[in-house]
């Protein structure tokens, strides 16, 4: 990671600026933690989840382990025991308390893990002034890596939340103008020898890299994602019963979990309701439909006669779309009058978008030396690509070439898609 | 329970003493939990755990089902969703929330849980003064059905805790005097036809009565329980490797479950170490052992050549012992010197005492009519009894016809055993 | 097992006897199985269940391992894996096939099988005329494991063929007269202090000793057992649906296995249907009801308003019924004339009755030394008793003090019940 | 498939020839049985294991259903009961027996189901003569989809006769040339715009089409695949206990399941032995290692410094191989003279060799309609590509484009590898 990151062109030539954007990261992970008491911060409500004071102390002890315990001979660990609790998934950092149990852990409390952020902050703060270059890439992955645990504390603490047959809200609802999806348009691209992957400006992560050529038919997408209200088409017209269109293991899925819409979506007698992060609410047609496992999204798909974009499509295909930034919190709806209906929309910053794209290495991937190296390419196995972001995904975090993965089954991600076919 | 709890000559002539017990119970179980964070409150180690805010909110839905909303028609539910998420186990009362999920709730709050106790204790306090006599033993038994979970709730708090790696104490160690158990004597009883169960003085539960005949055999019982210095014998010996001391699902769930000791032992350096409400400490040798299971109970009995005594037996040896109220929270040490070694000692109030009998309704019985029919009569399969009480059974529950039970497998109760033989 | 065997006062004056009898019994289980295909008893359909060629070789093993192997110096083992594949449960005899892997032998076939039964017979045969008297208690144990296994192999071919769609019959129908079930009436007894188990004379399994002091209250017990009749009663009332009449653990098994009739029996278009050992027909209501759990049979009783006798109430009762040798392999109707209507009926050799007592050690029971001492006592746990034998049980293998055993969730016995009452 | 056949130019004006074909296949399918007896065709070691003769009843169910019910107006179903028995996953063909319940049938008996051969071969004969030219390609792909089953009957009796302790021989061992496995080679490959997939000459499965583009980079491939002696290398550097060579899911397996080394090998005290289809017998260095699973591939080649090849590369590497029949049933060692160290060998009909290639859709493929539309597409999920085909593959049934598929973790198939590195 360290090598790619420094080759990615990273300049710091600022550790100002680096400083300033620490700071601003890191009280922004502290006020997604602002909503909530000390005891919705301790629930893990299966084990894919962890609660959200796990979340705030293991980006905490990432800096610690790979920056202050290692570059700084004065740093003095917070608690020797934390490097067991907070540990992912790094093996080659030894030992680590079992996934599952995460939500076992009433100690350390709240305010414990706001002190050792406090240490380490402030650690790291002195750090980023004498951190030699080639070090500072690290730190820019432990920002990037933090945004991705500042999306998953919303991902998480939804599925808590959903848990609780109080249904609690983690905000209050915002108004949306209601206005109906925009029409669903086809647009073409040649296709053709061409390359994807980070071309070396900017941070990406190693699984990005290194850019490379592809061959891509011609093809067409559809210039939104899916809505709801499509979804409703698909459940309406039996699509949770008809095993035509479903992969074998999707099928399997199907009936063994009992799937017949979207999780969070529940069927009350005035219609289909869903639980959002503001609380349940009616299901707006117009929203682009999330929380659809890649199972589902291919059989959508399959129903709708189309297929998913593989990850080369989408990103070529993106290239064309103006990254503004998104509203973090908030779900943005692009259709703006230049883009019309014959522009993509809605690629960045809605839902993530499942592709037809196993996740994979990249020809020619080398995984980072170190610890770190176990960041991305240990998990290239039986997981599909999503690409193009949530709103809930930080605002600066998101690009093209970024890759998302999950299990094709897992649907606790803020996962939509839209639709391709061959042009 | 009703019927029977006044047949069996509760007189409740004194309202205000029955407020006074109402406030007094009341305050203890609060007291419990005040060396609790909220954290800790909400923590479900493992399915037969339950948090602690849960006991404190389903003893109080105990009062609102069955006394407050039934009796106080000016009675206002505190909030109807409690209904469903703290009923227990009461079939009659409609559908509950799943046991195995209360630990995901981090709502209501334990401040919410607060107000609720004082809701319902408010409304509980007028309602004793004008309740119709028929239905005072309901709250004599909601006092007891609290007093209950009060013995859980620390049960359930040391596993939570043990489950953490950090291992954090409940409350301080306290200072015992270093004395060596006492010398183990035999006690002989003639049996014959005598009687057992509950005579009709005070309360007692409906599973304690009728009192019925029963035919014992000469019998001799220890004069105290099994020591951890005796269980250090039996692992010393092997005790944990040798299938001829087992029952055959004791054997299945050593290997299984990779028992080698009792519960929360843990082998270190410098020798068997156990973790306790105060942390961890040094197996003390004089101590009962406790937390086994009866199937490690029975193969003890087994391996030291004797058996357990029947329930029967055990409640007959009982008579004679003083029914010294014992000090909720500590450990008794009673080989006072008036007793001497050839009296029974640490019969009430050290730690429970498997038996070999299981857990059936004695001739004649009878559950009570309407939902608390469910209390005791529908769990009377696969468990097997326990008599004694332990350190931690509050002041005042414990008595000798007193039938607790768990299944043969279970270890987090705070279970021990003395041994019988034939004479 | 052996002392207890010979001091119940066994005599075996005349071996040539014991080697007819031996021969007798070696026949009757080979012909159990002529009626099957060598694939037929291969299979196994459970964990619970074993393949027949497995019993045919498991029985013989028994006798290689206790008598020819012991007392034989001449004697050649068959084949040495065979001490492996075909130990069931002896833990003193070493490591042992695993017992839900015994459907995947399909080596040593049933050919294998015979040949090894072939050299065994042929050692026991010349063993029974040197044997020391001492061990020809063992002989008899022997064929009454034998006998245990020629039931056990009826009751498990059943579920094998009830897990084939194509529901094969393992013997033809037999016609039977359709009279209807004989009118319930209440037989009383006045119970006091009386003895049970075995006496002395005769075989018995060490679990049937000692005779022992027993205290009974009076009471009453139904005439005959509960009728399919009776049954449908129960269903059409509810009863799979109503938690109230349910033990906790039996209503868990209700709903996870989904409990809505006996084993085996299925509700057609024109009615409920049974598979038998004859193939499927309509349910009869005047034959006993079996393949209940000991669950649905307490329910039944609840939802009657009466109870399940213990094992001591049946073994008194049953003093008075005349032990006739039951039909091996088809069901007995015995209301004959001279029994009426006012005596009891049908208490042996129809179906295997639970009763409300756990399976537990009498009052000073001693399993046997070695490893026969494992035969009985190891499964004394979180079992019930049943009385009475079925249909299928071998003639002169019943008897008033015999204790069957099963889970209470167990149904794929012979098992019915009958009722009682308090007097 | 129907079309995509036809369109692949499969001609098939000779229906003598095709009839001889299908005699042929059969009679194979047959001989490979002829080795087992009937009780060894009944077992079912483990879900994905089907028993020898549902595999003989299965092939021709797919004749009975999609040819000769469907095109002979006069043909009689053999059994009805059969269509459900019978039927492996085919959703739209109605609902049919579970797949882990195929071990629980002994009847219809191998006798059955040799008759159902009979009288399914019969029709087809006839039909051969009279189908629509349309149909024929049916035929073809029935041949295939048996001859993909002689290569499952014998992993499937593999592992069926690993699981008994006696360790039974299929067939007898053949005599070998002891030579060491030819030294490692690498050859380069150009890369570059490439096609790959079926080019409409000759029998391809549906999901081998349509050919298409590929963008490669240069790449070496090794001259042969892992041998035996390199893989004790992995294991005696401690490849199975160093978690950085694994991906995480593969981890997860290895220490879940206990893997240190193939599945079938097993560590005796004179060295590493392995279980195969003639018995057990010593590992031999020089053969290619086999009963990989991905996972352990892929951490091979990790330890080694390399990676698998993609499918892409494989194909095209494997164009230049002649591809020369194989020796169904045993294993052909190719390093020819004319071949050297320097070329390929061993690419067809050794080991199955794991790629890198999740198993995935090409571009623009379509499945067939109506049921055998569910042959291949339905499984495009969570699995990863082998190539190349086993010593079991039948002779006739591989090819350069042939696509097989497993999931990462499975072990069964006849799956090695072959390393690959970027040039």
């Amino acid at each position: 990671m360290l090598e790619l990151a420094t080759q990615s062109g990273l300049a710091v030539t600022d550790r100002a600026t680096l400083a300033a954007r620490f700071d601003a990261v890191r009280r922004h992970t502290e006020a997604l933690a602002g909503n909530l008491t000390a005891e919705d911060q301790a629930i893990q409500s299966m084990p894919d989840v962890s609660p959200t004071k796990w979340h705030l102390a293991h980006v905490t002890w990432f800096f610690e382990t790979f920056l202050a315990a290692r570059h700084d001979p004065a740093y003095r660990v917070f608690d020797p025991a934390f490097h067991y609790l907070f540990n992912s998934y790094y093996e080659a950092e030894g030992p680590r308390h079992p996934r599952p149990q995460r939500g076992l852990l009433s100690r350390p409390s709240v305010d414990d893990v706001a002190a050792y952020r406090g240490h380490v902050g402030a650690a790291m703060r002195r750090l980023i002034e004498t951190l030699p270059d080639e070090a500072l890439p690290l730190v820019e992955l432990g920002l990037h890596h933090e945004q991705q645990h500042q999306e998953l504390i919303l991902m998480d603490i939804k599925h808590v939340f959903s848990a609780n047959p109080l249904l609690p809200a983690y905000q209050p609802a915002r108004r949306r103008a209601g206005s109906p999806a925009a029409p669903l348009a086809w647009v073409e691209f040649a296709g053709g020898l061409d390359e994807i992957g980070h071309d070396g400006a900017g941070f990406a992560f190693d699984n990005e890299m290194p850019r490379h050529k592809v061959w891509l038919d011609p093809f067409r997408l559809a210039s939104r994602p899916v809505s709801c209200g499509d979804w409703l088409g698909f459940i309406d017209d039996g699509g949770y019963r008809r095993a035509e269109f479903w992969l074998s293991d999707g099928w399997a899925a199907v009936r063994q979990e009992g799937w017949e819409a979207p999780l969070y979506w529940r069927r009350a007698d005035e219609g289909w309701r869903v639980f959002t992060l503001s609380g349940e609410k009616r299901v707006d047609p117009a929203e682009p439909v999330c929380h659809v496992s890649f199972y589902e999204a291919d059989a959508f798909a399959k129903w709708a006669g189309k297929r998913l974009p593989t990850e080369a499509e989408w990103e070529l295909a993106s290239r064309d779309v103006p990254l503004a930034g998104n509203l973090g919190g908030t779900r943005r709806y692009h259709p703006a009058a230049g883009e019309g209906g014959e522009g993509l929309v809605q690629m960045i910053g809605d839902v993530w978008e499942w592709t037809a794209s196993p996740y994979v290495p990249y020809p020619r991937f080398r995984a980072a030396a170190g610890a770190v190296g176990e960041y991305n390419g240990k998990f290239m196995s039986s997981q599909m690509v999503l690409r193009g972001g949530a709103a809930v995904t930080p605002e600066g975090h998101i690009r093209a070439t970024y890759r998302n993965f999950f299990p094709p089954a897992a649907r606790w991600a803020f996962s939509g898609l839209r639709l391709a076919e061959d042009a």
